[in-house]
């Protein structure tokens, strides 16, 4: 089950709350997330004591992102064994709560393996809960860790593409704080431009149907303090042909082998016009977020959701939260039919460049994709903290 | 002033209610609106009389769309004429009711001048008003035909494009019955196609901010009873990646003398997909929407509505009726920027053709445009009715 409750309000600089903690309370271990579907109008934290509310936290969109969908699948294991459950069957069904966003199993997995091994090793439940918590804890910082080489890698990028500073970017969805157990990807990379005085104004896609744009990038933009301005997504030609944008910058929720992208519906549109426009298209994503057993963009499965998505306006705090066709405000006629794919597949000759936290890929193509990633997992595998080298 | 009142349920193969008509009431001369901000919810009209109230419809955008907007601002002339208002004074209104669609300055430039002529060749008030309202008919009786026409010439352009039926055609904002005196423009081609059992789906793209796609192209499509599917503007991209996309079919506000295409914000980005994708795509607007006396796209003016119109939400029958920031739900932080222009401009070299009353434009070019448009104006000089050669 989950509680709600209400969080006071503070500072500006970054998120007054963080995105998803694990929490010890009297009546045990929990996971602490804060519910998406209500921001920007309110924060509240849904506090996530069986894995059950966790996966309908991951459906129902409160906690979103792809890099935040792989800590909470680390914890969600981990709450399992902590509180008894079967890890294995709460593993299943993290796993597959949402399907294209790999990092999500990458996290599961993990935390999984963890537990595996400490059963083996012939820890007790309490050694092995604790073992995979460790673990959980380890995906968390490793984020925390990628997000900030991410930032670092694209400020240097954005350097090289377009020297001289006042840049004017475009993206689309939310990648910031709210995605990750750091400052996130794309949205990092800008606020990093921007804490370094390049930044010109962000251009915020409104990212429909749930409008994680308008309601979630704008939220963190103006908490930041940057030159935002919000936009309908069929304008972003506009702003292309007027000369208005220097580059797109946008996360991924899956990366095929041959680097193509699958990001929020809307992305390759955004692709085909930063081409058109002979404008740079970077991707920034963890290594996590690179599926190399996915051959290419045809290989990813696209999530397909409800078309009352589209149909009907539900207010902010109903948005994405599953609730029932007919809960929002009908803008269609009743009985139609809607198409609304979560995501896009970008191919990779559209990406001028995928940021990942082990460096830069660009040209992106299969073997330079597989080197980064082979690096990042050498060196995890070094490091010690248990990730297996796949 | 505008009354309000509303209008009985009605049958399903075409528009119960027509978008725009002339009334004799007791009371005096009224223009009477099929109110679209209401649409799908309530079918509504609203009875001017009075042109202030008719320039308010025009803003707010009960009434739209460029042939309409041609018919209501040569009725609005008429109105003024025939209750005494200043008609000078009335069509300087009208006409900068709204600055991007040509046609509606075309139908108040015809009402006016009919009027002026009137007067010079010694009628009296009521002369003038009824001659004032002869021509305003005949700019209505003239787009139903030019409405059939596009039809006409859209259906046969379509069996050249894509022989063998089965079309699936994407279209964009709303181009129909409700924009028309007849059935619309692109819209109309849609019905034709349909009619004929060409059409195998219509794709229709919910067209933010004001959701005239979902709102009102639905509404006349499940009218139509046409197979058709709603979708977010960015999921276009992904419909044409998985090649379900045949033909776009959309309208015009403004056709500059080069062919550069003025259409709602977000048919821009269609042409730069349907030219990567290389599936045709198709500009319908009567020869009324080409300006020779504008030289190329960049001498478009483009309108910049409120940005309250992005970062918020409105209830149907608030949409596009200019209600004042804060009356919608916001779904942006409070104080967000938002860009949010009405047009953009699609450049010749990016549509395949333009099909007019008068016939096809294909290639797009200057010269073939003006033929078309000398054609269609040598037409109409000569049936005398009244129409100046330029």
């Amino acid at each position: 089950m989950a509680d709600r409750h209400e969080v006071s309000e503070a500072g500006a600089e970054s998120l007054a709350v963080p995105s998803l903690r694990w929490g010890e309370l009297p009546e045990g271990p929990v996971v602490v997330l804060l519910d998406q579907t209500r921001l920007p109008a309110e924060e509240v934290e849904l506090v996530c004591t069986d894995v059950p509310a966790l996966v309908r936290a991951i459906q129902t969109l409160a906690v979103r992102g792809a890099p935040l969908l792989g800590i909470a699948g680390a914890y969600g294991v981990a709450l399992a064994a902590a509180r008894g459950f079967d890890v294995e069957e709460a593993a299943d069904a993290l796993a597959n709560a949402r399907p294209t966003a790999v990092n999500l199993g990458y996290g599961v997995r993990r935390a999984t393996e963890a537990y595996r091994r400490a059963v083996a090793g012939g820890a007790d439940a309490q050694g092995a809960a604790a073992a995979t918590l460790v673990e959980a804890r380890a995906v968390h910082a490793e984020d925390v860790e990628a997000s900030a080489r991410m930032a670092e890698h694209g400020l240097e990028l954005l350097g090289e593409l377009l020297p001289g500073g006042g840049h004017r970017i475009l993206t689309h969805c939310n990648t910031g704080a709210l995605v990750s157990g750091g400052e996130g990807t794309a949205l990092a990379v800008v606020l990093a431009a921007h804490r370094a005085g390049e930044l010109r104004r962000l251009w915020v896609d409104e990212t429909r149907p749930l409008l994680q744009g308008a309601r979630l990038t704008a939220y963190e933009a103006a908490r930041a303090g940057m030159a935002y301005t919000v936009l309908a997504d069929g304008a972003a030609g506009s702003l292309f042909a007027a000369g208005e944008v220097d580059a797109v910058f946008i996360g991924a929720d899956r990366i095929a082998a041959d680097g193509a992208v699958a990001n929020k519906i809307g992305s390759y549109p955004l692709a085909v016009l930063a081409r058109h426009h002979h404008v740079p298209f970077v991707v920034v994503a963890p290594t996590s977020t690179v599926d190399l057993e996915t051959v290419d963009g045809a290989g990813i499965e696209v999530e397909q959701r409800p078309g009352h998505e589209v149909t009907e306006f539900s207010l902010p705090h109903l948005l994405g939260t599953g609730a029932a066709a007919g809960a929002g405000i009908p803008v269609a006629p009743l009985g139609s039919l809607a198409y609304n794919p979560a995501f896009d597949v970008t191919p990779a000759e559209l990406v001028t460049a995928i940021v990942t936290e082990a460096g830069v890929v660009s040209p992106v193509n299969r073997e330079r994709l597989a080197d980064v990633c082979s690096a990042s997992r050498w060196r995890k595998s070094r490091s010690g903290n248990g990730m297996m080298a796949e």
